[in-house]
């Protein structure tokens, strides 16, 4: 099955890269860049595909930042919140219509190659607060897709019942080199470790009962602490 | 209603466009440049837009030409086939997935603005040769726009029972300025007059019973004549 994957160079599509692979899937990788605050996971998705041999395409449409502007993903004059997501700070996270783009666009790049398939990382715990990780959006938009072209095209998503603990676990088995990804909404050297998906990724690691390989900005085992004593609640 | 409408400076997004307005929206224009062989379509959206006053942005996604190869709109190397559309030559204008494209990126836009609809000039006589201008294609991609985001985004596409002659008759009673948009494929100073989308358009006004203000390129008269001749037999 020859398969397009859209590959951020975070944790989850990581995982689905090694993933698909694992299953035999003849795997290319697809990246865009839309104009998110930053570009250091995209440098991770181009690590990733060299090391694995995989081809990688980038789309540069980084004017989508300007007009979909009102998310701190995309716009630099909003700050990052910090601390565990709660939902305003996830929803200051939120590009209106992202995945939706996302695949569109990655399914086009599909049709133009004949694949079969166009696979994300969506997974279950995103769903709380990003509409389009529902899985009833994907059921709708997976219908779309199969009318939008004469040649048929399947949409997968094989995370969409796991959290990020599940995934960790599934990289673990996979031997996937998590330091090699990146998942902080800063562009720092290192992880900030403070951010709402820095603080999701710890507590992967920290619920899997696998230890944490990201090297985090300097004030990690106060952020480490706070995680262990939520979770022992 | 607040509406953002997908506005190519071509005859039917115009058409709609005013349409829209004379229903009572508060329209807003947006376009894409998706690396279209040439832009000038955009410039003609522009112009439309200053007319009325309405506020127009052009989102600057020109890569996307590269991602989707494969399509002589927007593969220079590949010609832009001559005479009436045939299955073969429309086949060779089909960028994949572009209505899906398209539309999810200005459901993006709408949403950021908080508008209540996106609108779209998909119509009939499209349905044969572009599988993203079926109804089915809409009716699925209207399902998971309702669930892309918690505020709830309409799809309309009031010219999809129509055909282009249809729109010619609407956009007649609208009094738009006919000659102020553009359909040819090719990026002359003048509309061809031979490519499928020219003989379309003029086609369209041959069987309206309104006299054509384009200006084409100097092959006109012989090609009127040929419309003429295939609709009277």
């Amino acid at each position: 099955m020859k398969t397009v994957i859209i590959h951020s160079g975070g944790l989850d599509s990581t995982v689905l890269l090694y993933h698909l692979l694992d299953l035999g899937h003849a795997v290319s990788a697809f990246s865009i860049h839309y104009g998110q605050r930053h570009a250091r996971e995209l440098d991770f998705a181009q690590l990733t595909c060299e090391r694995l041999g995989v081809a990688h395409e980038l789309a540069d449409l980084r004017d989508l930042a300007r007009v979909l502007s009102g998310s701190s993903l995309t716009n630099s004059e909003i700050a990052v919140a910090e601390g565990h997501y709660t939902e305003a700070t996830m929803k200051s996270t939120v590009v209106p219509n992202r995945n939706m783009i996302l695949l569109a666009v990655a399914a086009g790049h599909a049709l133009s190659r004949k694949a079969d398939a166009v696979a994300y990382a969506a997974h279950a715990g995103d769903h709380a607060i990003y509409p389009d990780c529902r899985p009833a959006f994907a059921v709708q938009l997976a219908q779309a897709l199969a009318l939008a072209d004469w040649q048929p095209l399947e949409l997968l998503r094989p995370f969409i019942e796991m959290d990020k603990t599940a995934i960790v676990r599934r990289g673990v088995e996979l031997a996937v080199p998590f330091a090699e990804t990146w998942s902080c909404y800063k562009g720092g050297e290192h992880h900030c470790g403070r951010c709402g998906t820095c603080i999701e990724r710890r507590e992967a690691f920290y619920l899997a009962g696998i230890t944490d390989p990201t090297v985090y900005a300097e004030d990690a085992p106060e952020t480490q602490q706070l995680i262990a004593s939520q979770w022992r609640l």
